[in-house]
């Protein structure tokens, strides 16, 4: 199997200032991704942080990546339109894309769907979400049971502003009363795009084994794949045309 | 039946630059559209032009608009972006956009569906479109045959960078060899877009009944329903979370 | 607005032989649901059920009605393959169907989804349910809050084995744990289907205003389109072929 | 990579009453497509036929298949309905299936979609066809350019009668002026199934470099993933119920 090149990105603040944030994940989200990751192969992984030049994400930098992971959360604002516009450009041209829990709301995500993606509704009260497995033949589902127990999560509940999904992995039964639609795959371009709710940053989410599994899965899913090779612009008739 | 207020919005370029354009289409072919329109009910029709104060789309008349025409071409790049970002605004609340022909590279149709959708292949040498109706039950089809001729036409071939439509209404076949996703469905917020292919500003298509079938037929699908009322942001929990 | 002809079918078995069920349903579920429709219009409604000479489901019946509502549960098995066979034959040239709760096991809703319908989850324990929507744009929510909320009603969990639905309006909470897809429109020939879950027979649920405000909206929704007039079999070329 | 194992299934009665065929195929279809899969790998490649006892697909090479592909034309009706449902069967619980041309008016294809598959137009005069790439980041368009060409075919025109597909990947264009939805992805139960058009038994249409490119991107596709493991029945709720 081929190696997949994987940069995951992390805007970094809340582990710098929050130290029940910086306990559960010491050297940042992003590294402990990687870690998990690295772990296992065939990934070849690599990081980058908002306060980075260009956020990290040089020409470079995308040009190497087969998948890019996206955490972000309290600087949504503070990432470069130009940037934003770059990471869409590469997922339309082939990079695939996995958005995590408050990326929901990051200007990358919301550039490709095209809706207020940041639109839902949240509670953050530390409670139990349980996420079911909707499509257990989908590649990202491999090696899960029925579903997925998170202790202590935040809430997001629907309405989710979203295009419906072209196919739908997950969905999350929270303890207060709400469902979301939790594991959400998208085509653009010729990307692949995967939205996955878990992981707020006060708890231990990206520890949890099977959550990291759903990562790997989608990792491997997301992978740009050859696929075939089209042009665009004016074209003369491959046909002939009457009266010309 | 509920009136619908539609407001055709048209770039009005080529019609004034264009004597063959201009013979077509005398006052401007949101005003042919218009007429069309107005001839049936039950429709409150009026129009926009680029070159009016905010491009004739103040927030009175799209807070009056229940479903938006849009035809663009040579001057998308002369839509202000906080207009498009309006447009867009009142689609994701429920506010209906039929997209004709050109108008596919617009800031619009992209912003909202997120893809680069300027691209795809294209010949403007005057060839024969022929629409097949793909599903055939759906009401956008009222009242046509199996297909539409149009006898002369610009080709637009595929691949077409678009998401996969929620539903494909139509697939239209070309003279010149190539095949296209001519009548598309897409739901995004609460509102409902639908873009139709054929319109080339030197051919008079918008004077052809089955082609302003499917326009009025649109129309009537693509405006806006009552739907659900729902809410964003943070919110209490409804059952009890163990240990608050 | 035209008015739509509805069938109410029900299997009418628990009702003659559970008292708890007599109690809810005197007249049988058909007569409840047909009785609400009624009250409303432009709605012109039949019933018809599985001990009635051919179900009550004669070519005239079938042949007169536009939208067919089905409730079926311990006898699926005795309805006849032909009658099956016939409702599908009459989705597919149009006739709109929506299936209620149990009926997810029925011959004709595995008929036209193809997948082991009958496949889910469920308990009986008489639990809380809340529908939430999410499709809040969609004209089966019309006149709904966020939710409704059903105080005992049977449970039904995923993974349930249905094809993806073309739209997802709803998704069921249960507070014993799961999470269930309850309201899911396909499109089938020229015809529409909604699947609706709730509707367990010893609770009142179709007497719970909500829940026949989704029928009704269901009826509007699935009611035949004109559409275009298309046709099968050998025909002859459009456009001349080189060498014949 | 996993050495997949697949079963070529053929009605194989063209070639043995037909010269043009047995030309063309003087081993049967079955056999040319197997040869090409056997020459790459990893596939491990079998063959069934209908004449053969149980049609050749007995219990033991049904489990033992990891894709199966399907050829039939006019012999639909010969096809045992045990075994058209253990086929079915089969591929809800995983097994990938890959109808090729007239396989659509197939028991195994209609059972699976639920609508009459066989309703299509057509027209066997040794036509143009041109198979457009529509989604060229798919992995079944690995490999491909804009589109493939085969000099002489059967025409198959739209309307077809198929739920929408999934994924619709290749849009065909024909010389005599129609269209059709040539390559068409669906997930049923736990299996992929994939449509593909092209193949009239008096064409060597199967010898053709990228309709056999296609194939085998198909067969990588279909192959069966490992999955979630799920259940389906009555279960103990995993939250407390008030009021138990």
């Amino acid at each position: 199997m081929k190696t997949i090149r994987v940069t995951v990105w992390n805007e970094y603040r809340h582990e710098k200032t929050n130290p029940q944030v910086a306990e559960i994940y010491p050297e940042g989200i992003h590294r402990a991704i990687a870690g998990y990751l690295s772990a296992e192969g065939p990934f070849e992984v690599g990081t980058a942080t908002l306060d980075e030049p260009e956020h990290g994400l040089t020409d470079e930098v995308l040009g190497a990546t087969d998948v890019l992971i996206w955490w972000g959360h309290m600087a949504h604002g503070e990432v470069q339109d130009e940037i934003a516009d770059k990471v869409r450009d590469r997922v339309l041209q082939g990079m695939g894309l996995i958005v995590l829990h408050s990326g929901h709301g990051s200007k990358v995500f919301e550039l490709l769907l095209g809706t207020r993606t940041g639109a839902l509704k949240w509670r953050d009260d530390g409670e139990k979400e349980r996420i079911w497995v909707i499509e257990h033949g989908h590649p990202i589902a491999d090696g899960l049971g029925e579903y997925i127990d998170i202790p202590k999560e935040e809430m997001y509940g629907e309405r989710f502003e979203i295009p419906a999904p072209d196919e739908l992995v997950f969905i999350s039964w929270f303890e207060g009363g709400e469902v979301f639609r939790s594991g959400c795959c998208y085509r653009r371009g010729k990307g692949k795009l995967f939205y996955f709710r878990p992981g707020h940053e006060t708890f231990p989410v990206y520890h949890h084994p099977q959550v990291m599994q759903v990562i790997k899965n989608a990792v491997r899913w997301a992978a740009p794949v050859q696929g075939a090779a089209v042009s665009y612009g004016r074209v003369a008739p491959i046909e002939p045309i009457a009266g010309r």
